[in-house]
């Protein structure tokens, strides 16, 4: 078993995203969730636009998001993503969106949890060499097969 | 030839659709022309989402807005939409979103010119009963066929 | 003890809100929570553009949805809004958001929690009033002061 | 008398940008509009962060967009942005979005003009320094100045 792998995705806010309070509207957080989920895995050799043409779909099921300071336009950000576990439908993601300051200031962590579709967006396993890609992201060596009835 | 049927929609400023200056992002609005247009449609029988699952979809080409006033939260607004033109594969919105006050006050006009497309967004002319009750709605009487250059 | 005051906001979902799945992007219920937390504290005398013109803010500091089935363009949703707990300084909100058929299917569970903070965006006390009003909705009567290390 | 100069903005589509239609929400264009513009000034030393906290907004007051080919999720976009004309409160800018292929297929054409203003959005001059500028990168020498009435 190795290390989980962080995935860094690098972006600026746009003034759109921000809201009348004079900061980033915590909605847009799920976005550059998303934003870094998907860079991650294109980095990776999991492109997800390639994936829903194959009709693998991943869709969101659980999110979740603590706040803890502001994002500002002119800020520049990164989200750091890693994969925290692969069952056989669903995979959780992990998050922690800092700005990209001196002291690399914490702003938001979350997480995501996906369950594989298909485009009627039914719940089916992940294919087979996506688990195991995301496996090993993951820094888990699925060594034993899982159980039946898991 | 009678009048163009003017259709109202009423909605209230949502928060996140603010920006850091204190008032509506000016995207929203492109969003809120659309509220008019899928409200406008169902309310006299061309409802979108049943024309999109039968295969006729309305893809924007053109769109054009001048804001005269900023919208904030808390106010009511109220979106005016007409159909201005009616061709054989496009039609044209028009659009005024005025604030629910004692002025009615205009905060913004502007235009969306739709085209006809296949689920392969390839143009394709509007179905006949869409173009007549279009047409109606315009206020125009599609009285002697337009000449094939048209 | 009272029973917690239910508020109901309905909506239709707008074509911008949907993703290339098919189905409402998940970042959009945010924004429902938003839009029903808003509504009902409308409804119960807490005008939220007035607490932020009078210097008191609400901050999001933690969010959580879990989604349960997709909504759709074309379908009418209602939010549920409930508020869960008052503290001194923060706020929980619960929602479900509810799609308006027969049945009324659950699509989304989620709730804020949001701290009380001036215009800098330092926390601060829920003004006493606001308090006191949250505190009934949330069917609670706060009989004894709570102890000082609350 | 030399020419404009043109900006290039490089981002990807992300995916939450997308409708059900299969590609780019229409609305998004407007923010890469807004992105091509603020990644522009602040490029040449007109920071619009800092211009604010100054005291110097600019206001959208007019916008248009016609659509060639559409966006889709797994492209690479760049946005082209020039200023084409500076007046004494106002100033346009126009874009141009392409896909990052072999062809650098034009997908969507666009200006929008903005208008200086104060905190309370009301029309004020531009800065002298902040027009000079503007005036420099659209490629146009102010030679004699404007008459008083201009």
């Amino acid at each position: 078993m190795s290390a989980a792998i962080v995935h860094r995705t690098r972006t600026s806010v746009r003034y759109h995203e921000t809201d009348q309070m004079g900061v980033v509207h915590h909605s847009n957080y799920i976005c550059w969730f998303e934003l870094g989920r998907t860079e991650m895995m294109k980095a990776h050799g999991l492109d997800y636009a390639e994936l829903e043409r194959a009709g693998c779909l991943l869709a969101v099921v659980d999110v979740g998001l603590r706040h803890v300071a502001p994002a500002r336009f002119g800020d520049e950000i990164v989200v750091e993503t890693t994969i925290a576990e692969v069952e056989r439908v669903r995979v959780r993601f992990e998050y922690a969106v800092r700005r990209v300051d001196g002291a690399a200031t914490l702003l938001c962590r979350g997480h995501t949890l996906l369950a594989g579709t298909d485009r009627q967006l039914r719940p089916r396993r992940l294919p087979e060499a996506v688990r195991t890609r995301m496996t090993a992201l993951a820094g888990v060596t699925p060594a034993t097969p899982a159980p039946p009835s898991a």
